[in-house]
């Protein structure tokens, strides 16, 4: 990152919108109050008011925008997205840099798991780490890879798909998941379908409730949300052994129940046995503010 | 790769050495007859014999060596072979290097299937391939990854095991595996392991002949080596979903069996659809030539 330059990072989420500044010498120079996403307006609406919304910051050298979905990487073009279907289509640097009057290289726009990857490496849990994978348990579950310190997207700009990895294949009764496939990752351990298991098993759906009594005492919710770090376990053994990488951090909402969930996440990566380290699974520590600091730490990336 | 030097290529394998040199303008020089192994007289004999055959190529200006098992990424030594258990513990390159009378950084070693990649990437099926994986389908399951038209082995050397990703798990019936876990792609897919479904299923065990009744006729032969395939994309899906790599490179003996499986492969690929084109899958073009060309290409990489 250029050590004088000022740079707005942007977090745009389903329901709200998460925005800092990073200033001189990588100091954080200030967050503000989320802006209410409010899609259902329509995007001109929604863009012209993103905009109004980075202004406020005063003035910056340049923006970093994270966005749930994928991008095509030729065009930029958000090419989907399940929260903000609105946008698709739109190709959210050139429109935010006419409205910013900046010029196009002076706004990078990233999917949002990968960008709070990109911070919890930089000043989160991941700071000093080259190689990590981050997961987002939240509605779905997102994915960020960093490899030798830098982010990694795939040349299709679709890597680390850790959600749409399938653990259950159709055949063996998986879940239909909202990409199409069935069985994936998502519909094991996500915050929406650990709530859809707890209520198929008869349990409360409440999961602040469902780990406050798996951590009381033993019983059905304990074996659940051990089955759920089980099933994160397989997944993540995919990404030792394809990626060598063995430091893990878990963010979003769900991420709470990682003390309920550690030991069947280590359980089954144990199974995974050819020579790597036993990999290290913790807890993101950036919270809501990874995404808006992987932005702007992008928005510093030279170019 | 230097323009002007002469780069040597070692291929060692369980049964041979095959070897070549490369030379002025990426030219292939030359290769010779295979050294037999026989790594049972022990592994200075071995290394002995090795360097005599490398001499017999004439003068070169680096070394590359392939061999297969793990490297130790700080000291290189051989950590696991399962072919070469005689040379665990041994630091390859330091050996050879002192051996040949060159310098240490004159010698590189890494896994065979890395370099076999690194060569199908050069002057084979993949070249022109910024992004490929390879798969050796063997004794086991080999795995090369190449991103950017880079050799990616990951942070401990350990990247690309894509023979002992998970398919089946303990629990769900899967097979024992060499690497102490069940179920790897490898013990359902490789060319020992195909052997070994077809006796369970009273078939013949000559791979040839059970490809020739494949292709012949509907049937039990042809029904096995389409869930064969299966179990393949099933594997490769996991290199798609975190690498973003949609194009493979299917190698080693039981390659010949791409025909009667290619369909299987596609159907499990493509039950993995988030935006990624759909993957091309071909066969290697170098045959035993692949992995001398790789380490060659290795030797003359800038250092």
């Amino acid at each position: 990152m250029s050590p004088t330059g000022r740079f707005l990072g942007l977090d745009i989420g389903g329901t709200s919108v998460k925005a800092g500044m990073v200033g001189p010498g990588e100091k954080r120079v200030g967050a503000s109050m989320p802006l209410p996403t409010q899609i259902q307006d329509g995007p001109e609406v929604f863009l012209d008011r993103l905009c109004d919304y980075a202004r406020s910051f005063g003035p910056f050298d340049a923006v970093g925008v994270g966005c749930p979905g994928v991008f095509d990487p030729g065009t930029g073009a958000l090419r989907a997205s399940a929260n903000l279907q609105n946008l698709e289509g739109r190709i959210l640097g050139q429109e935010i840099a006419q409205r910013l009057n900046l010029s196009e290289n002076q706004v990078r726009v990233d999917n949002d798991a990968n960008l709070a990857a990109y911070g919890e490496q930089w000043h989160g849990a991941g700071a000093g780490r080259d190689n990590m994978c981050l997961l987002t348990l939240g509605t779905g579950i997102g994915g960020g890879l960093i490899q030798d310190g830098r982010l990694f997207t795939g040349p299709h700009g679709m890597a680390s798909e850790v959600g749409h990895i399938v653990i259950l294949p159709k055949e063996q009764g998986g879940h239909p998941c909202g990409c199409g496939s069935a069985g994936c990752l998502e519909t094991l351990a996500s915050a929406t379908h650990v709530r859809r298991r707890a209520r198929e098993a008869g349990l409360t759906e409440d999961t602040v409730e469902l780990c406050r009594r798996a951590e009381a005492a033993a019983g059905p919710e304990r074996e659940l949300l051990h089955q759920v770090g089980r099933d994160l376990g397989r997944g993540m053994s995919y990404v030792v052994s394809l990626l060598d990488i063995t430091f893990f951090v878990i963010a979003g909402g769900f991420s709470a129940a990682l003390p309920q969930m550690i030991e069947g996440i280590h359980e089954t990566l144990s199974e995974r046995r050819y020579g790597t380290p036993k990999p290290d699974v913790v807890r993101a520590t950036l919270g809501p503010d990874a995404g808006w600091m992987g932005a702007a730490r992008l928005a510093g990336d030279a170019r």
